[in-house]
């Protein structure tokens, strides 16, 4: 099996797209159609038990954190949330009250994301399925936010921090191989670490900092990247034929991640490339970004440069993100 | 855990809608949205290698099916297609090829029905997963059919044949289940049923006959019988408070199915009730149903009456249709 990118790459050369589709599969975190005068964002994403869903995560959080990251790449595209469906496979042993959990977190993150929640599908599966489809919309008076829309001598900037998630990941999935004699001892770890497990299991669509930007950017491109931030810079590079440095330093990296990284061997890069931070990775122009960062959080970590490639503290960065087909 | 429909009642109850949402989850075959002034129409659906994709579908067939299945049901609220998203588990086994093919019969399909193909999403799996979501919309001049407009008096039609589809999949099933040297036998069986398995593998979602039947009546209750005509029959009586008195002799049954289902110990519930049929089950006035039937096909099979349930030859049916969590 090739890599999910290459594959994906050779299925969404040939798909049928009529006019109206003004982004197609592939080209960004969403696609964009235009129907009845509005652009229209569309998503999907969907997640297995063994791979996405540690068995420390309570259903109800599982719902909750399915729906933001989809949320999160109708963001990315500068989209208004519009509505959500989720499709649930269902494992024989689960039970009706947790299932209900599951659709209880789904539709708390719609509420607090005002994202009507209009459909589903449920049906047996071997390991818990969850699958979701977004749709949102470009407001009146926004512009889109492309990946392909970076230019040399813009600013290169983040919404948030960077590596709590990888962290909150690993606790939980450490505490899943812990004996249960051992519970106590787990629960005040939980508490300890709660920022970093939270970052995990909720994750922040930048839902209001991507409507700012639609709406005030003159251009702007933006990613999430929940594929890890290298990889997500690396992405942003490519599609654009330009270079991206940045500074390590003024990654925006939090006190509690960088002790448990210190404490549990998670080095730099682990920490930087992982993936599971819903933070966008913006670049615009430093007269946009000058206007915008007084109304919503931005980190500036660089700048977009002529060449190639992803500089951090002058060397070149290899990196190969997230790869579902490998995890 | 109770029945899938008792389930999912519970959960739609309280799930977060904006003002915009016209028909809700749990209302109808997908939920309608006005956006931009349009009629915007939401479905999805989720298959799995274990329960719904026999071994002996290819996967060009099983890519090809998924789509069918979701615009069966905007067709049923009588949406022209707009487009599609596919999100696909994949087995380790499985190889690029297999994906790829998957993926073309997709997209064959949404060619064949003017649906974009416009995202998706792959991961690693236990089993092959595939969750489609279709989103179609009201055309200008045309009315949305609804599983509660059926009135007494109406005549219930269906657009097609009922039971093929039963039958290819068992025929499939057993040849499933029968050794490897007995692979040319297998192969005559199979041209031999050809029609029959083709109406499993390939329904045929009434996409043109939703658009005749939402521009020219002026109030029609529409419902694809995927899970059981009898079933779906007595979905419309609920919803409307009515009863539908049915006459057998007139529900079309092909020859190669009465055939196939005598030879084969297939009891005429079974091959009414089991469903994988995407016809249309329609109710509407007289006066529309003479207009209409001109300019589709149209197989009156019997008529709505102040009362309950279903009436097949005068007597009262118990159906309990499909269940997801009982297969």
């Amino acid at each position: 099996m090739p890599s999910e990118r290459e594959l994906v790459k050779k299925i969404t050369r040939k798909l049928y797209a009529k006019k109206n589709v003004l982004v197609k599969a592939g080209e960004d975190d969403a696609a964009i159609v235009e129907i009845g005068g509005k652009q229209l964002v569309f998503t999907t994403d969907i997640g297995f038990r063994a791979t996405h869903f540690p068995k420390q995560m309570s259903f109800k959080d599982i719902g909750f954190k399915t729906v933001c990251v989809n949320l999160s790449d109708l963001a990315a595209t500068g989209a208004k949330p519009e509505c959500i469906l989720a499709s649930v496979g269902i494992e024989s042993r689960m039970k009706a009250k947790e299932v209900q959990e599951l659709a209880r977190g789904m539709n708390k993150a719609c509420k607090k994301y005002d994202a009507s929640f209009v459909g589903g599908d449920t049906k047996k599966a071997r390991e818990l399925t969850v699958s979701i489809c977004a749709i949102g919309e470009i407001v009146e008076g926004a512009r889109a936010l492309k990946r392909n829309n970076a230019r040399v001598g813009d600013v290169v900037c983040v919404t948030g921090e960077i590596g709590n998630a990888v962290c909150g990941l690993k606790i939980l999935l450490e505490k899943q191989t812990r004996k249960k004699n051992k519970r106590n001892k787990n629960k005040t770890r939980k508490t300890k670490h709660a920022k970093l497990v939270h970052a995990f299991t909720h994750p922040i669509p930048r839902v209001q900092e991507a409507l700012v930007l639609s709406k005030q950017c003159k251009r702007c491109a933006a990613i999430d990247c929940s594929d890890g931030l290298l990889f997500t810079l690396k992405e942003i590079a490519d599609a654009n034929n330009v270079k991206i440095t940045i500074h390590k330093n003024k990654i925006p990296v939090s006190k509690e991640a960088r002790k448990y990284a210190g404490e549990n061997r998670l080095n730099e890069k682990q920490l930087l490339d992982t993936g599971e931070d819903y933070e966008l990775v913006v670049c615009m122009s430093e007269k946009d970004f000058g206007r915008v960062k007084k109304k919503i959080k931005l980190i500036e970590i660089g700048r977009v440069e002529k060449g190639r490639g992803v500089i951090v503290d002058g060397k070149q960065t290899q990196t190969k993100g997230y790869d579902a087909f490998l995890v």
